[in-house]
């Protein structure tokens, strides 16, 4: 694993800070977001630091796509949304808050008025728990 | 190719709709967003008719990011936004228009204050196909 020191997703695959886990392979991690713009929002990294999808070397790029699809399938299946974006960030303007590549699978609902560059709200820890596990079990 | 007959983004790629293109290869195609959310906007869709995420096979979602990926670069140096987002929308929640797999790569600036569910306004033509010229030039 390509890693750095400073990095908190590098930090939560090395497993120094904890991640509620839905999907873990050779190449990739998919864990909650703890600050969700919706319940049931997971993202997605590369076992790879580069920090966004100009620095990124292509496989992982298509490797974190491909689980992110994966996840996006059990995410629809166990939250019902109105509909799901898959969505990667880059730079300031698009508010990217950590410059590990990542991409969000993030269920949307019709009337959730979401902007791209949301606010980063806290969600409920025991609601998130639950929803991990729910996600895990439909992508076993 | 797989096709679907009343589909508008299997029509551009019969070139039975005019697009802006900027990439083409054996399993994706490239072209401008002519309700762009910012200038620079562009979309990437597989040569494989399928509605989303939940029903395209793997390998077009990956052969799209990796093309997304080359033209997020290319927009980048082009246009010099402030930010980019990677995004794919699926289902109404999501305001998902056309049901054919598609990929926008998205210049951010700023101060644009972007919905994830943007409002669908025409762009200016001539600047829509200057900047397409640009982008190709930079992709190839």
């Amino acid at each position: 694993m390509v890693s750095n020191a400073d990095c908190v997703f590098c930090k939560i695959l090395k497993g120094e800070i904890p991640s509620f886990k839905v999907y873990d392979d050779d190449h990739t991690y998919g864990f909650m977001d703890i600050n969700p713009a919706n319940a049931g929002h997971v993202l997605v990294i590369p076992k790879y630091h580069a920090p966004n999808i100009y620095e990124i070397p292509k496989d992982w790029v298509s490797d974190c796509m491909i689980t992110a699809q994966k996840i996006a399938k059990a995410v629809h299946e166990v939250t019902r949304p109105d509909g799901i974006n898959i969505l990667q960030a880059n730079g300031e303007g698009a508010a990217q808050s950590v410059h590990h590549f990542h991409i969000h699978v993030l269920p949307r609902s019709n009337d959730d008025g979401l902007k791209m560059n949301w606010e980063l709200v806290p969600g409920d820890m025991d609601e998130i728990a639950a929803l991990a596990e729910k996600i895990k079990s439909a992508l076993a």
